[in-house]
């Protein structure tokens, strides 16, 4: 672990599910969420490449690119700009890739590739603003500091990732500096990482070291190699680039394969949707005959989940499968089987959880 | 401190002030607060008596007195209720006493004895409705399992309270088993302590053992002769309970006391009030004369504290001194002199933070 600079518990192991080790990667193990926020130390771990070990007193923040004055602001420069903080969710593209079937390219995420936090930081299209964008400007290129040898690549590079112009200049397009009240730690991106709220963790770059504005789409291999839903399978050729989250729901309570007595049991989630609101959440105790409806426990909030339970009188002994369905306002909801892809990507089916009642 | 069993890194204490080392009382050093969330290792500590540890698969809540049927709960029977999360922020009726002068009696608070979390537990009407609280209650007390000598007191015994029947039955005042996303810690009252949004945190007791419906008002110490507003000074007998946190802001950047340079400064805090929902904050830089209004740069939440901005050009050179104040919803707004009470509660006068411009 000497490549993993980590603080005394910024890491607890004890609540998140070990991935890969190197570069590490880790999910969130979801029976253990209580409320809303994640706590940072239990916070899904997405790693490409070998981790940075960025010294904020030496760190610069260069703008470039299509801009007509090009910057470097330091640390404390960029703390002084004006601020906002939001509470948003934030999925890696692959969470539930495990459960495609025949099995997709990519790490074998469950359902814990997921979470939510307060974000603050500085909107990025402030620090566009003070370097003035050029009209030529189309995209907004974001490097990470993460570096490595990625073997699907075949080369030595970091993580680089660009936006279109609409979703750079968004007020709530942050560039993060804190994560739940406190700065950053390595593991989320110390000392700067952009949040797209509703977009899948992959344009969420941690690290950032440089913010390029493009004239033309950018064709990294994050951008347009991975990240992307693909068809071969179908003899498609395209490539459609991932965006906002899918909405989903996941069941938090009870743990798979757990043993309840009969009688009153509660079952307890979360729902999100990166595309609208979620506006209900249903569950189903009999392989999706009949759906009952849940109740919302948390507050409607922009961009973060939200939790919500059902009281289920578990009558009958046996084994039970319980299953959870999301909708939200744009009448979006999950589906019953996976959109299969080659890169395993964006799979919002309903979980089927089994049970036994005793 | 082997009265206090902490956890590993349960307490941040490069984040906090110490103000009473047994039992164990320590601020918020606000200057580190990002955001809204404050994260638990950094959120104020406030004990009267001896810190209990207790075992919660031993534990068991009472639910007893004016009742149709007196219950005993288990933590995995709370649990399983009906659950509400929300963000709340709490104060301490005690902060600001270090400003009053003549000085008043009590714990030397500054600033920081406030702090907002991510609050998740059992609605206290639900378990209020589970027993069957009988029509002869006009009251609800609620026992800590805390425990000690006190000086002031002259005896032994725990930290009670009561609440009247409104805010016990209050779908928001909560039993909380969890805190920024995971069980509370020893400090902040494992395994259940009461949430009381909106009111001085005196009202949300930690480590409860017992709750009692009562066929009269509550005549405990920390009822009757603590948390209460009293004025000898003005020949006044009476005695009002405190209730909700009255409306208030603090600056949490600059520090007091710091140098800063010509040009461009930022002054970040935040606001709350008890009442309604903060309304505006602004600030002065010239002793009062002159009031700025800030901006907002976190979203409205019904009972968390807001975090506000202002971007100000310190064009001239020395000592100055920078205020900030808020107005609510109600109408209501912070006095520039403290209303001095014996016991020192509610100061919420406005801050005077001194900084010299070079």
């Amino acid at each position: 672990m000497s490549a993993h600079p980590l603080a005394a518990n910024e890491i607890d192991f004890s609540r998140l599910r070990l991935v890969s080790h190197e570069p590490l990667n880790a999910e969130t193990i979801l029976t253990h969420q209580m409320g809303v926020i994640t706590p940072t130390a239990a916070f899904y771990v997405r790693n490409h490449l070998t981790l940075p070990t960025i010294d904020a007193s030496a760190w610069k923040l260069s703008i470039e690119g299509e801009v007509k004055k090009p910057l470097e602001l330091t640390y404390d420069a960029l703390r002084a700009l004006p601020e906002r903080s939001l509470l948003a969710t934030l999925e890696c593209a692959g969470n539930g890739r495990a459960y495609l079937h025949p099995p997709a390219e990519g790490e074998d995420w469950h359902y814990g590739a997921v979470g939510t936090a307060e974000w603050t930081g500085v909107p990025l299209r402030r620090v566009l603003e003070q370097a003035e964008l050029l009209p030529s400007a189309c995209e907004v290129m974001i490097e990470g500091a993460d570096d490595g040898y990625h073997p699907k690549a075949g080369k030595r590079f970091s993580f680089v990732r660009s936006l279109p112009l609409e979703q750079a200049l968004h007020p709530d397009t942050l560039l993060a500096y804190a994560m739940n009240g406190e700065p950053l730690t390595a593991q989320h991106g110390f000392p700067l990482r952009l949040i797209v709220p509703g977009w899948y963790g992959m344009a969420s770059v941690k690290w950032i070291r440089r913010i390029t504005g493009l004239a033309q789409r950018f064709q990294g291999f994050f951008q347009v190699d991975q990240y992307v839903m693909t068809h071969p399978e179908r003899g498609e050729a395209g490539k459609t680039p991932l965006t906002t989250m899918r909405v989903r729901s996941v069941i938090t309570t009870p743990a798979e394969g757990a043993t309840l007595p009969r009688g009153r049991q509660v079952i307890r989630g979360l729902a999100w949707s990166g595309e609208a609101s979620v506006s209900r959440v249903e569950v189903s105790m009999d392989n999706g005959a009949t759906w009952e409806r849940a109740r919302f426990t948390s507050e409607a909030l922009r961009y973060a989940w939200r939790a919500w339970e059902y009281q289920w009188d578990a009558a009958a002994p046996g084994p039970t499968t319980l299953q959870s369905r999301a909708f939200d306002e744009a009448g979006n909801t999950q589906p019953v089987t996976p959109e299969w892809n080659r890169l395993g990507y964006a799979n919002n089916a309903i979980q089927r959880l089994q049970v036994t009642v005793s």
